[in-house]
């Protein structure tokens, strides 16, 4: 019996750490042989690029160090399958190299995206009698998915925030003029990650001061408002907005490059500046935006320890259900309690996860709009604790490098 | 007797850590007994806003989260001295804050801006017959101070970039689809913090394929075809570029604030963007920038501990060279060799280092001005060596809040 595996969508810190949960399972299991890594998602699956991971991943040491590596070790894709009906060809091919290759399961490591595929390729082999098994695996650092409690990669994001947002804390209170700093936080149309700054309360952090996510109503005027209220109070006034916030302003878009995704999805960046300029205008104080970018999904040197535990478990747990013959599901986490932190990993049917997003819930934001309440920080904690290991060399982490072929 | 210790200009990871060092020999000194620190670099001095440091750093857990916290602890300024022959009055404030206090001896922690004012201070002391001995401890991320090898803060902020790049190189070349990487980096009008992202060489990294600092000829024309001729060879092309770099065209204002500081340095952030756009529109494919903004200069988290060590030994020789008599003089580090690397810390005339500029060295720029060579190599090596243990509390570091008062 045969394996494959793919990652998609955006990176994270965390996708190779459940690529190592899936290999390390398969060779537990006796009657797998090989395993394949599709090379760039289903794009691999589709062209026939396949690598035979046991020749690249040979050592345990191989493993830890894929483990702590950001991103996607076998490359990733946008591409959306088109409906099978309509367009079977590029079905016909994926089903080619599924059979060429003897493999029985292919487990996907994705985001919400990423579950469209599971879903409709699951359903074309289930309709064309084949019993070869798609498996889905979660991952995105925006934490936008349903049905789980979070997504392997969004605790390493809200560390390396937390941490990061704490330091511009630091750095932004030096000066005794007044001033304004606007930190804009990835996440899209959902503010979780945005929203995890609050952690900072736990060290006694009062700052951010003000927390936009887009679940919230924003308006320019109100945010001037908000903003010269806490200039009344701090001197350093700390602000984190999640790019995904609407703001209904022509301005906007000359911060924005204005591209899309083949799945529609706006490059979101823009509102740091955007804001920048309207505290310049309307306030005139001294005012910096800073983009986190994409920093937080690949700072894997301050990723959660929880969190990569969690990713390696849950792909590992991905290839078992399939060996059970489970096919269309995805993984993901339940949560038992906050405190001690307990999760179980269980399976759910992969359309009830793709093309959804999962938004950031409206109690836990203040009225205003302008905050997170305290009721959020027992669901963020556990997400970020503990610190990896991290093998470092010349004072620089060491990577596992992609093999040469790839590049 | 009595000293004080002030922090000024830009934030780093590394000068809590001097003023832990000062703090720390200050403690030694049988003859020492007060220590103040000036709030807010020289202003505090200007308007006798001092705190009694051992009564805020009270034990030796709070010199070691002091040394692990970002940014400066008493704050900083840009507040440059005027002329005392002309206008003598802000030198009578500082002098009667010295007598009221019985101060003798005062250490000013900053870059080239504050080594002006250690200059006029002390001259100003001398001339008036008082025997308050003035010593200036350097620091800055820009490496840009003439005489000393190195400068505290550069290797910590050295570690960031090489780290940050290298993880931002795994994000970038996941996509099947060709794409360029453009990271923005700090430095001023000097190339060290940008062209420290040559250090990746030594982890078998080939990026960042392209780098530009200030002290080469800049030419859009000839960044595009630099451009074109990477993506022949490489699929996902990283560029590191100095906030520095002059570009002599009207759209990058379109993407700086325009604001000065009152050195009248400009701010200098935007080409970035700036060249992210020219790649959309000359070249048209996927492109990024990336501006590693303040984090490059509070990232203690992942600081060298070459640089904290340093930072606090020259802190502690400072207050020695004070002790000894010497006024208006610059601590700095004399390179013994580099492996084993080793250092001594020396002084110069401050007036040798005051509102100068060390450029990187031309012969580490290769002759097309778009890379830096593998001599600089073993520069850089030594100074981001080591990492420190962060205390660590709730899953983030834990930092030395400064004293309410202070807010």
């Amino acid at each position: 019996m045969n394996i494959a595996i793919a990652q998609s969508g955006g990176p994270t810190c965390a996708i190779n750490a459940s690529l190592v949960g899936v290999f390390r399972q398969g060779l537990l299991t006796e009657k797998i042989d090989a395993i394949f890594g599709s090379v760039n998602g289903i794009e691999g699956m589709i062209g026939d690029e396949l690598i035979n991971l046991k020749s690249i991943l040979r050592t345990n040491e191989d493993l830890e160090l894929l483990r702590q590596t950001p991103s996607t070790m076998l490359g990733s894709c946008r591409y959306k399958l088109p409906d099978a009906e309509t367009d079977p060809t590029v079905y016909e091919k994926i089903l080619h190299t599924l059979q060429t290759h003897r493999i029985d399961i292919m487990i996907y490591i994705g985001g919400n995206d990423s579950m469209d595929t599971v879903v409709k390729l699951s359903s074309y082999l289930k309709k064309n009698g084949s019993d070869i098994r798609v498996i889905g695996v979660p991952k995105t650092i925006d934490n936008d998915l349903p049905i789980t409690d979070h997504t392997p990669g969004f605790g390493s994001a809200a560390k390396y925030v937390a941490v990061t947002v704490q330091e511009i804390i630091r750095d932004s209170s030096v000066y005794s003029i007044p001033s304004v700093t606007i930190i804009e936080i990835m996440g899209r149309h959902s503010g979780w990650l945005t929203a995890s700054s609050c952690l900072l309360r736990v060290n006694d952090e009062e700052a951010p001061h003000l927390i936009y996510l887009p679940e919230a109503d924003f308006s320019a005027e109100r945010f001037i408002e908000d903003v010269r209220r806490e200039m009344a109070k701090h001197k350093a006034v700390v602000v984190a907005v999640s790019e995904g916030v609407s703001v209904d302003a022509e301005g906007l878009e000359a911060f924005q490059s204005g591209a899309t995704d083949v799945f529609g999805h706006k490059y979101l960046s823009g509102i740091g500046k955007y804001l920048e300029r309207l505290v310049v205008d309307k306030i005139g104080c001294k005012v910096r935006s800073v983009e986190l970018n994409v920093m937080q999904r690949c700072s894997t040197h301050i990723c959660s320890k929880t969190d990569l535990d969690e990713a390696e478990e849950i792909g590992q747990a991905g290839l078992r259900a399939a060996l059970d013959g489970h096919t269309g599901m995805m993984m993901y986490f339940r949560r038992v309690s906050n405190a001690p932190y307990a999760v179980t990993i269980e399976m759910t049917d992969a359309g009830n996860v793709a093309n959804m997003e999962k938004k950031f819930p409206s109690e836990w934001i203040t009225p205003d709009g302008n905050q997170v309440t305290d009721a959020a920080i027992p669901y963020f904690i556990p997400l970020i604790q503990g610190e990896v290991d991290i093998c470092m060399k010349n004072g620089l982490p060491v990577h596992f490098q992609r093999p040469l072929q790839m590049h």
